[in-house]
Parts: structure tokens; C-alpha cells; sequence
């Protein structure tokens, strides 16, 4: 039985299987593989489009799901072990995490960081808790990264660029008006690294740059492929000659649980929107970005609307590679099948 | 392919065909119609009774609903084109659109105004911004009109009057103690005159007539049919000889954003309640409202309770005229199956 | 046709049948008596066991569960017949019933007290106005009873002690920051009773004595089985040889509404804690708890984790009598099926 936490925990090849998969059921395969299953969808923290595509996915893979809504503050669990909990949380995740195992075959969780305190939320505490307890896989809708988003992505990019060994992939940080989660980020230097494509961020401070646990496995991805990864704060030499580039806005971590002061650094990256003018630097690139987004603040609509936008096609693919990874996850817990 | 945005899109011809349909699924006629199809209820204000009928009736033609609650603040959506987006919106609906349309095959939208500026939301943005991005059909589940409730509303009707042309329906307004969207009484207008029947609307005062638009597509409706159209302030002659009596609360449009002035003509319709009194001076009139319904204040116990209500029924027919709407929707997608 | 609303309104034998395919259903017997049915899940308060073992387990009898969030405040709804409906209630239950009648083949529903006039509460008016008014069963998922967690209880400790007949049952008031419904403590004492087992109570003070509906049926129960019903302040006289522990903290019924003024008694059970100590005075017993669970505050770990806790089957088990249940019902409809 395995999880499906972070694409760390899975090799390249693995991946790719699971990408290959997701072509076959784009192109019309059909599955079963969740017949007489069903699957808990559990949201600390709301969602559409990622509810929408697991709910979809998992009915047309012959199961069934259950969505519960356990929003921060409707259901407080508590996560250390041996606490006396006579605080807010009326359960331990040990039970959660065992009774769901009875009554579902898997378990997905969103549970997005609470932006109050960077040394334990780092740790993602509350789905390392549920892998820990429940006896049936666990999956990753999105916490401190974001891993089906990730494939997703590079399924996009394979799509239309081929093999995308030795591109070069841009991340950069766009504006927004608040400081928001780093998900998104460490997932897009995770699975761009994993799949040796030369790696690119460009941020408006080094203050941005992400969680040391992200940089050091890019960088080790990228030892492991021989290729390249460099931070810039300069706009024109980052998108100089690259293949993809992906948009995404971010806190900057040093400012955690007090944004105020993060304000100067942030206005340094105003001019940071995707334009025309950025992407004629860039070789022929295709443009990103996860979904929603704000139009004419990260991305003008020209890029947008052009045919360069690989956007909506990344998140239909959240269906068909989700779609991927729950079969071969189905597999794993009963491999004669 | 075709959306169901209002029955004013679609000819009477048309319309009936769903209603005989319906009368035939009600009778126990079993269809696939959405067999291995997912439809997306998407629910910009909340509902009971509307997704209770959609999601059976979705499940009941082979199908799967997903029902996303995008409530007014929690998903709050740019429908401008252009806009530069920082503001409140994180999401353009040109992307919230395309990006459904690549995991349902139908969209269906309850969108109710916000009571704050007429003249725009009388455009009914978001339902049309999503009819005009989308690639699969648009349903409408209530927002300015109410489409889906004037079939019920017609089906019952003709269950118990039979052929309905040249009958006299009355719309009378009801006490509320608060202003509510016109879209019920709008959507009783446009599907009384477009089968023919001769229109009465009774209301307290001239502030209560509804937008030109509505009162506009009645009056041609009924120019069509040679069929009368009036507009009464008076009780008693407006009940005078009616088969069908219909009642709805509604805010007059002039106060719109604007409530407390509106009070003193809300006052004038303080005995505007359907009673056995005024249900004497029908032509043995069926009485039926929308649900919920306030008892006693909008309509008296003992005309709730009699044979001549409807609205048990009206209230049931949702079930079967979404199912034969979207059967039909599904045929024009489909036209070879 | 028949409701399921309290377990005193079935048979021991009735309730031992549902048992018992409640074990065949556990050990992987399958079931389509729901095949084509809907049965509509109304919560009134918010749940995640309840909504995931019912959604579960009508989809895995072949049917389709409509989950309703009908919390308090988002859905006022009127119960008194004859009201004039001029406050917050939109919709007489009178309507909510025979539509939903109309819907679905059958209703669930969960209703808290609101811990406002138990005189009025005691009646569980809600629940009753629905049973009175639907032309389908009704099933009561907690109101101020909770029916089907006292099966789930029954089928651990028969699974456990296999006949639990003339063993002794200790209901014991446990810790807990705030006052808490009854309804498991009175679920507790009416199937411990009324499955022949003898009862005991313990409490920190005899303000804590459940209503007068559950002590007299619990009375009743052991007359009619010859057994024993004790109330107890005595600790270890209470845990003395007893073969099952039950915890559950409730507030004190004589201070409903009035919460501040329990508090002196209520620090009376401070010590009240399951904890190995305790546990040791008995015949060995199993001990359970339905969840969620604050460990170290009702339970200590040391017990929790050991295997004398039947919590986790307890709530497994859910799943299970819900579906005899459920399937109960549905032949009782259809007695030729």
C-alpha cells in the first residue's frame, strides 16, 4: 500500500507510468478500478475545480465519493500525540484516521497551512498524521505542495512540448494582493527538477526564495539530471531563451504570520506581470498557471488568450492524471487484480 | 447544442414536447439519457428542493450531479471582459466556464441578484457570461426567472385544467415581510401567455409591475395568442371568474437597493392573502404558489389544505420536467443517439 | 411502512434480526435493496461519521443518498400547525415532508436539541412532524436519542461478550468542558436494558439523572427482563464487577439554559476519567465510547489504546446496522420484494 503525498516519494519512471496512463483515459480508455470503492474527500479548506475533477473522476473509474467539509474551525483535530485535549479539538486524528479506513478505501486531504507559524506547518502536520493512522493510502489534494497539480503540468508540457528533458522551465513570481500559500511554488520546482528540465525562478527578493526543504530537492533533482537550477531577481535574463514558463504569487516566508512588513519587498515584484513584451524574450515558450487567476494582474489577457496558454488544458488534466494515480494506487493495495 | 436560460427561448411547440415527456417519466417511463455523463450544479446561493430534484433526476437518467456551493462571497467571480482583476475576484468566469465544460457535459446555475443596482443585474450576467464561454449547455435553475419552475408550474396546471388556452390566470402579489426577487413572478407571466392564457396580474400599487422586459415578452405572448393582458390593483375584480390563481411576494423594482421606502406600498397589499373568500369569486380556481411558502400569510390554511392546491404537485413536477428538459438538452448534443 | 425513531419502538427480537444481518452485512454479504431508490440525508447539524456511513451505505445497497445541509438558521423551519408564518420561518414542515415525500423513498434526518426549553425539546418535535407528515419511512440520525449508534454499541459488545444477557452495564458520566446533548446517554440505558443486560448509572450528582422518557423505559426494560437498574455517585461501587463501560458526559438537565449555574456540580465529576485504575475494579471489561473522543479528558490513552476498547468497531458498525436498518425498512415498504 503506498501514499501519494509529495512526487518526492515517487520515482521519475513511476510518474511517467502514471502520466502515460492519463493520455489513455484522456484519449477515451475506460476503467474500472474503483468499482465497489469509495474514496473520502476531505476538505479543511474549500475547493471547486479540485472537488469537482476527484468527485467526477472517481465516479467514472466505478466509484464512489464521499466529499466531507472540515473546514478550520467546524472540526478541530487534534494532531500530538498523547495531548489531554481539553482545548477546542473534540477528536485526535487517530480516530479519524482509523474509522474513515473502515468505512472508505482511500482518503484524499486538502488542508492548506493556517500562515500563523512556518516551523510547524512546514512539517504538514495533519496529513502526515492521517498517513501515519489510516490503513487505507492517502492522497494529496493540496497542502504545503500540491502534487496532482504537478502532474498535471508535466503532462501539459509533455503534451505540447515533447520530451522535456533539458528545456528550460521558468517560475516566476507574479503579483497578487495578498501574500498566498507556497504550494503551488514548491510543487512547480519539484516536478520540473524531477523531470530534468533546467530550472529557473525568478523572484522580485531573495526573501521569496521557498522553504529550504524545496530548493535542496530541486537542486538534488537537478544534480541528478546534470542540469541547471538558478534563482534571478533580473526579469529580462530569466526569460531569456526559455521553453515553459509558469506563473504563481506567493508569501515571502520570512514575513509569515506578519505580512505587513513584507509590503516593500513585494512592491519591488509590481512590474512582474506576464506581458507580450516578456514572452518575445522567452524561446516560442508556453505559459502556465494553476487555476483561478486573476487575469491583467498575473497574466495580461493577450498571453492569456493566445495559443500559448497551456491553462485550461493543465487543469482538465487534473481529472485524467488524478484519474492516473487513484488506479494505480487501487493496484498497489491489491496487486492480483 | 442549446442552453435552457428561459422559456422564452424556446417555442411553445418545443416547450410541450418537454411537458408530455415529463407527464411520461412521471408515469413511470425509465430513461438513460445521461448514462456515463456528469452535470455540474452550481449553486451561487443556496437551495434545498432544486438540488434534491436536480441531483435524483440527474441519477434517475443514468447520471452523475456534482454540486458546488460557489455561495456570494465565497467564490466571488469577474464576469467583465478586460478587467484587470485585483480586486475581489480570483477567478475570471471565461475560465471557471471552459475549465467545467472539460469535466461535465452540462452546466447548471442558480444565480439570484444581490438586490443592489437593477440595471445591471437585470442583464443576468454571470448565467450569460457562463452561456456564452461554455462549451456544453447551460441550465438555468433560478436567477432573474425561474425557468424550470414555470414547467412545473405548467404541467400541474394542465394535469388539472387540461387544455389551458383562453383559461384566465391570475398572478396575484402576496404579503412578505420582506422584499423578494421578482424572478417567479417574472417566469409566471412569460409561461401563462405563452400557452395561451389570458393573463391577470393583481398588485398593490403600480410600483409592483415588473421589469419591461417580462412585461413586454407577456404582452407580445399574448398579442400571439389573441388573448387579454391586465394589470388590476382591484381584489375583487381581479379574482372574479380566474381558473388559475397564482401567488408570489415580491420587492417593487423602483426601491430596488432602496427597501424601507418601500414599505407603504408594501402596506397597501396588506390583505392581498389568498383566502376562501376571494377563492369564492373564481371560476372554481386552482390556487398554487412556489415553495417555500409562508401559511397564513400568503395563502390561508384552509385554501393550503383543499383540493384546489397545487403546489404539492408544481412542487413534484420539478423532478419530471428537469428530467424530460434535460433528456432534450442531451438529444441536441447527441443528435445521432 | 414503519419509522425507525427509537429503538423502543421495536422488538428485541426485531432489532436482534437487524443484528444479525447487520454481521452477515460485515462479513461481506451484499445487498441491492435499495436498487433504484433515493433516500434524502437532512442535517440539521453538521456531521462527518453520520453523512460518510449513511452516503456509504445506501450506495453500497444500490442506492443514492441526497445529503440536505439544513443547518439550523440557514432553513427556519415552522412545526406548529395552524401558525400564522410571520417570523423567521420560510416553509411549514407540513410541505417539507410531502415534498421530500415526493423526491425520495426515504428520510433521515438529524436534529439537536437547541438547548433552549427542554420542555418543548423533550418532544423532539422535529423529527415527530416530519414522521407525522412523510408518506416514507423516517430515520432518526440523532435527535435527542440517537437509535442507530445504540446498535452499533450492541452489535460490539455481542461481537465481544458474545450474549450479553444478565451481564452489567455501566453507563458512567465522564469530563468534558460543556455541557453536552443527552442523547447517547439516553440511547445508552434504553439498549443496554432493553437487550435483557442489568444497568447501572453513575453520575457525580443526581442533577445529572436523564429525562423521565429514558429512566422509566429503562426500568421498564429490566422489569421486563428481571434485571437490575442502578444510580450510583460511588465510584469504585459502580465499576465493581461490571462487564461493559460506557462513557458520555451530558449537562444537567434542570440547569438547561442555564449552563453557568451546573458548574458546581459538574466539577463533582472531575475525577470521573476512565483510566486504568478504574478498570481495574471490573470484571475485565470491554469499554467504548461513541465519537468523536477527547482522549485524556473522558478516556485515558493507557485504556484507549489498549484491547478492551471497542470504540473503533463501535463506529465501523455504524456502517453496518445502518444498511440492515435501511434494508429493514425498505421490505417493510415492499413486503412482496
Amino acid at each position: 500500500m503506498r501514499h501519494f503525498l509529495s512526487t518526492q516519494d515517487w520515482s521519475q519512471e513511476e510518474l511517467q507510468h502514471v502520466l502515460d496512463r492519463a493520455r489513455a483515459l484522456k484519449a477515451g480508455a475506460s476503467s474500472s478500478a474503483l468499482a465497489g470503492k469509495s474514496v473520502a474527500l476531505v476538505f479543511f479548506n474549500p475547493s471547486l475545480r479540485t472537488r469537482s475533477s476527484f468527485d467526477i473522476g472517481i465516479v467514472q473509474l466505478g466509484g464512489h465519493a464521499v466529499v466531507l467539509d472540515a473546514r478550520a474551525g467546524t472540526w478541530p483535530m487534534e494532531m500530538v500525540e498523547g495531548a489531554v485535549m481539553d482545548g477546542e479539538a473534540e477528536e485526535h486524528v487517530i480516530e479519524a484516521a482509523k474509522v474513515l479506513s473502515r468505512y472508505v478505501d482511500m482518503i484524499a486531504i486538502r488542508c492548506f497551512p493556517n500562515f500563523q507559524d512556518w516551523t510547524s506547518e512546514r512539517e504538514d502536520p495533519l496529513i502526515m498524521a492521517f498517513a501515519k493512522h489510516a490503513s487505507v493510502p492517502v492522497v494529496n489534494m493540496e497542502t504545503i505542495v500540491h502534487p496532482c497539480q504537478e502532474l498535471a503540468l508535466m503532462m501539459a508540457l509533455q503534451e505540447k512540448l515533447g520530451r522535456v528533458e533539458n528545456k528550460t522551465f521558468l517560475l516566476t513570481w507574479v503579483p497578487h494582493p495578498r501574500p498566498l500559500n507556497t504550494a503551488v511554488a514548491n510543487s512547480a520546482v519539484l516536478i520540473a527538477s524531477k523531470f530534468g528540465m533546467n530550472l529557473r525562478m525568478l523572484i522580485p527578493d531573495d526573501v521569496y526564495r521557498l522553504d529550504d526543504r524545496y530548493m535542496s530537492a530541486a537542486e538534488d533533482n537537478c544534480a541528478a539530471h546534470g542540469t541547471r537550477f538558478e534563482v534571478m531577481t533580473d526579469v529580462e535574463a530569466a526569460y531569456s531563451g526559455v521553453d515553459a514558463v509558469y506563473a504563481k504569487s506567493w508569501g515571502a516566508l520570512p514575513f509569515y504570520g506578519n505580512w505587513d512588513a513584507e509590503a516593500p519587498y513585494r512592491a519591488k515584484g509590481a512590474g512582474f506581470m506576464i506581458d507580450d513584451a516578456k514572452m518575445a524574450l522567452t524561446n516560442n515558450a508556453v505559459v502556465s498557471h494553476c487555476l483561478p487567476m486573476r487575469r491583467n494582474v498575473k497574466i495580461a489577457d493577450s498571453v492569456v488568450d493566445s495559443p500559448a496558454f497551456l491553462g485550461i488544458e493543465e487543469a482538465e488534466n487534473r481529472l485524467h492524471v488524478q484519474k492516473a494515480m487513484l488506479e494505480a494506487l487501487a493496484r498497489d493495495m491489491d496487486p492480483a487484480s
